[in-house]
C-alpha cells in the first residue's frame, strides 16, 4: 500500500466541476437509468425516486445524501493482518488484472486454466507492490463453469494471505463467497471490517443487470465493500467526447452508490472507473489511450468532489505482446494513476491485449512499472543532511564521487534498483545472450514461482474451506 | 511547438526551495567553479569575482544579478517562418536525439555514418511533433573529424528547414556555424533574433573545460541562444542525493549563465539540466529512473524560480534494444517532461542505449508518445456542446453509441490516432504477420523518408552554402 503524499495534478477548474455536475443531474434525473432487479426497483421505489417498469428517474439530491452516508476511508481486512490495507485518502491499493479469458506465456497465447489462475495469485502474493491478487486474475476454463468461482475464492484465500475480490456473477455465488470469507475472518468481524471487495460493473449505458445487481444486494446486505465501476468505451457505451463519458459516469456511479447506501447505510464503496475509448478506425476498444488518461484525471478530482474513494487505473494496453506499445501504454494509464492518486488500481500487473489475456511477462514489466512509480512518488526530503556539501567539500571541481565516502557510505540503497531493466553495456548484453526485456521477464515469473512459499494457514480452517468448495459444487451439479 | 496550458506539477514546497537556493550559494562561493578558458576567467575576474588560478568563487547575488539580464522568453527564428520556435513560459519545443556515435537500424547495431545524419535529419523535419532536428543527430565517422561540423550544419539547414542546434566542438567550429547561419538569415537579423542554439556542457562536477567555452564565447558574442547544461549522473559527476545534485546543477549553470550574460547582456540562454544516476551496481549510467523523474520535475520549478526557460527530458533509455523497457524508461522521462512543462526538449526521439546509439525504430516509438503526450497535455473544454446530452437523449439505456448520429459526425476527429500503435484483435494482427511494435516501426520510418521532401531553398544560398563547405573544409586541410 503506497502513501502518496505528493500532490494531486489536477486539471479542472470550478466551472469545468460546475458543468459537469449538472450534467450527470440531468442524466439521472431527466433520462433515467435501468435497474434490472426486482429488489433493486422496490428498494428505490419505497426510497422515493420515480420508478416506471425498469426505469429509475433520480432526484440528485436525494443521491447524494444517501452517497454521504458511505464512508470516505475504511479498512480491507486481510487474513495476515499486516496485509490489510486502508483505501481513501491518500493511499493507493493495487491489484492484479482481472477477468481475462486467455493466458500469454512467452510466445504461447491459450485458454486459461486453474493452473494458471493459481500461478498468477503466487505471483501477486510474491510481490509486495501488488496489494491484492484481486479476484478473476483469469478464467479458470478448466473448470466448471457453475462453480469455479468456488475455485477462485479457494485460491485466494489459501494461496494468498492478502485482501481478495469476491466473485459478482451471480446473488448465490456472492453468498458463497461470503460463507468462506465467515470461515476465515468470523462472521462478527466480517460485518464490522469488510475483507470481500467486489467489482459490480454498470452495464453502460444507464443500465445494471439482474445478476450484477443481485450480487450487489447481497455483499450490501453482508457490509462488505463494493466497487461500482460504469464500464464506458467511448464511442460504444458512452458518446464520442470525454466530458459527456465523465458526466454519464458520475451520473451511472453514483445511482448505484445510492442503492447501496439505501440497502446498507455506511456499506463502504469505491466510485469506480473504467473509462477508455473506442478505436473509430478498426471499432476494437483501445487501452492506453490520451483520453483515457486525461479522463482518468478528471475522475480522480471527481471522486474526491463527491468525497469517495476511487478506483481507476492500471497497466491497460491494446498490444498483443510484450513489446514497447505494451509497455508505453501500460505507462500512459499508470502515470495518471499516481498522478490523480487513483485508491484503489485494478489491472495492476498482467493486463495484456485489451484485457483478454493475462500475461506471465507482461506481470513482471508492470511490477517495475509500479516499483519506479512508488519510487517516484515517495516524497523527498531536502534538508542539510540531504545537501550532502560533504560530499562537494570532498571530490570538489573536475573529481568523480564514485569513491567518495559519502557515496560509498550509500551505494547499496541510495538509487531505484530495478528488477527486470537491464544497463548492462552492449557487449556484454550481447554475450549474456541479448534478451530482450521480455525474455527476461520469463526468467523472473518463473524464479518468483519457483521461490513462492504459501503464507501459513490452519490446517483446520483449510479443510473447513475445502470441505465446503467440495459441499457447494455438489450441490450445483458439477 | 505545444502551448502547455496545463497546470505544471510541482513537488518543491518554499523551505525545499529555499534549502536547495541555500545549497547553491554555498557550492558557487565557498568551492567555486573551475573555468578553463583564459578570457572567460578575464571577464569573470573582472567583473569582480575571486579568480584564483582557474578557479573562480562567486558572489551569489552577483550571479542573480547577471541571470536577471537573461530574457525570461525568446523566439529562436527558422529558415521557414512558420517553424520559428518560442522558447520559455508555456511552449515546449521538442528536438531529436543528439551526440551517438551509433545507430542502430533493427537489428543491426554500427557506427553512424552522415548517411544516417541525413536520413535522421529527414525524418525529424517530417515529424511535426519534433520542432528541431537537434544538432549532432548522430556522429557522421565517415567525414573527417576537423570538419564534420561543417557537413551537419550544411545538412541541417538545407535538409530541414526548422531551427537548429549549432557545433560546440570549438570557438572556431562556432564561428563557422554562425557564419553559415549569416548566410541563410542575414547578419542583421541573426544577431537581432537568435537562429542558433547550442548546447554548452558543463564538465562536471563544477568544470567548464576551454572547447565548450571558446564555443559560449563566440556563441554570446553573436547572441545566438546557449543551452548551459550540468552534465549529472549521480554517483559519478554528482553526489547520490537528488538534492544535493540539484543544488550543484543550479550552482553550475548559473555561474555559465552569468558569464554569457557579462559577455553580452541580454543574450538568450537555457537553464540546461541533464541529471540521472550511475547503475552502482555495474557502474553504468542509467536513464529513465526515478530519481531522474523526481529531478525533472524539481528543475522545472527551480528554472521558474530563477526566471529562466529550461531545458530537459526527453525519451531517455539504458535500454539496448527496442523493447518494454525502451518504453517504459522514456515514458518514465517523458512523463515528467510534459509534466514539469519542460521548454526545451532534447533527445526527444532516436534515443537508446544510454544515448550511444541513434535508433530509427526508437525514434517512431518516441514520436508515438510524444504524439500521445500532445493529445494529454491538451485542455479539455467542457461545456455544453461537449456535454453531449443529445447524444445521450439519442442513445438511452442499454443502447450503442457506434451508430448514433453524434458519433457519425466526429468519429473521424474525436479520438487520438495511433501511428504505431495497434489494436487489431489476435487472430487478424497473426495473419498481419504478428510484427511487435519495432518491426511495425521499421516500416514506418522506411515509409517517411520515402515520402519525405525537401523544403525549398534558394539555389544561389544553397550553393553559397556549399561554397563554404568546400572552402573550409580545405583550409581544415581534410
Amino acid at each position: 500500500m503506497l502513501v502518496n503524499d505528493l500532490p494531486r495534478f489536477e486539471i479542472l477548474d470550478d466551472a469545468a466541476l460546475g458543468e459537469l455536475d449538472r450534467g450527470w443531474r440531468r442524466i439521472v434525473s431527466e433520462l433515467g437509468v435501468d435497474f434490472l432487479h426486482d429488489e433493486a426497483l422496490a428498494i428505490l421505489g419505497d426510497a422515493g425516486q420515480e420508478v416506471d417498469g425498469q426505469l429509475v428517474r433520480f432526484d440528485p439530491d436525494w443521491i447524494l445524501e444517501q452517497v454521504a452516508k458511505a464512508p470516505s476511508e475504511f479498512d480491507l481486512q486481510a487474513r495476515n493482518p499486516e496485509r490489510t490495507v486502508h483505501l481513501g485518502g491518500n493511499t493507493m491499493v493495487f491489484s492484479a488484472v482481472y477477468g481475462c479469458p486467455f493466458v500469454r506465456e512467452g510466445l504461447e497465447r491459450r485458454d486459461a486454466t486453474y493452473d494458471d489462475f493459481q500461478n498468477l495469485v503466487r505471483l501477486a502474493q510474491s510481490f509486495p507492490q501488488l496489494d491484492s491478487p484481486g479476484g478473476t486474475i483469469c478464467e479458470p476454463n478448466d473448470r466448471p463453469l457453475d462453480s469455479r468461482h468456488l475455485d477462485m475464492v479457494y485460491a485466494l484465500t489459501t494461496l494468498s494471505d492478502k485482501p481478495f475480490m469476491g466473485s459478482v456473477t451471480s446473488g448465490p455465488n456472492a453468498e458463497d463467497t461470503i460463507a468462506m470469507a465467515e470461515m476465515v475472518f468470523g462472521a462478527e468481524s466480517l460485518e464490522q471490517t469488510p475483507a470481500v471487495l467486489s467489482l459490480i460493473n454498470v452495464n453502460s449505458p444507464l443500465r445494471y443487470d439482474d445478476r450484477m445487481l443481485a450480487a450487489l444486494v447481497e455483499y450490501a446486505k453482508a457490509n462488505q465493500a463494493l466497487v461500482i465501476t460504469p464500464f464506458l468505451l467511448m464511442g460504444a457505451m458512452s458518446p464520442v467526447s470525454v466530458p459527456a463519458t465523465l458526466a454519464q459516469q458520475v451520473g451511472e456511479a453514483l445511482a448505484g452508490i445510492a442503492l447501496v447506501q439505501t440497502i446498507r447505510p455506511g456499506c463502504p464503496v469505491v466510485f469506480g472507473s473504467f473509462l477508455s475509448n473506442t478505436d473509430m478506425q478498426s471499432g476494437s476498444p483501445s487501452f492506453g489511450t490520451p483520453e483515457s488518461a486525461v479522463g482518468l484525471l478528471c475522475t480522480g478530482q471527481l471522486a474526491r468532489h463527491y468525497g469517495l474513494p476511487f478506483r481507476s487505473g492500471g497497466g491497460l494496453t491494446s498490444s498483443q505482446t510484450v513489446d514497447a506499445q505494451a509497455a508505453y501504454e501500460a505507462a500512459m494509464t499508470l502515470w495518471p494513476t499516481f498522478l490523480a492518486g487513483a485508491n484503489f488500481v485494478m489491472h495492476a500487473a498482467g493486463w495484456l491485449e485489451s484485457g483478454l489475456v493475462s500475461c506471465y511477462e507482461k506481470f513482471i514489466v508492470d511490477v517495475e512499472l509500479l516499483r519506479m512509480l512508488h519510487a517516484v512518488f515517495e516524497p523527498l526530503r531536502i534538508d542539510e543532511e540531504t545537501l550532502a556539501y560533504g560530499a562537494h567539500q570532498e571530490v570538489g571541481q573536475g573529481g568523480h564521487f564514485l569513491g567518495a565516502a559519502h557515496t560509498l557510505e550509500r551505494f547499496r540503497e541510495c538509487f531505484y534498483r530495478p528488477l527486470l531493466s537491464s544497463t548492462e553495456n552492449y557487449e556484454r548484453w550481447s554475450r549474456n545472450g541479448g534478451n530482450d526485456a521480455a525474455a527476461r521477464a520469463s526468467d523472473i515469473w518463473r524464479r518468483t514461482l519457483d521461490e513462492y512459499e504459501q503464507p501459513p494457514m490452519d490446517a483446520g480452517l483449510q479443510e473447513e474451506l475445502r470441505a465446503f468448495v467440495d459441499r457447494r459444487r455438489k450441490e450445483l451439479g458439477d
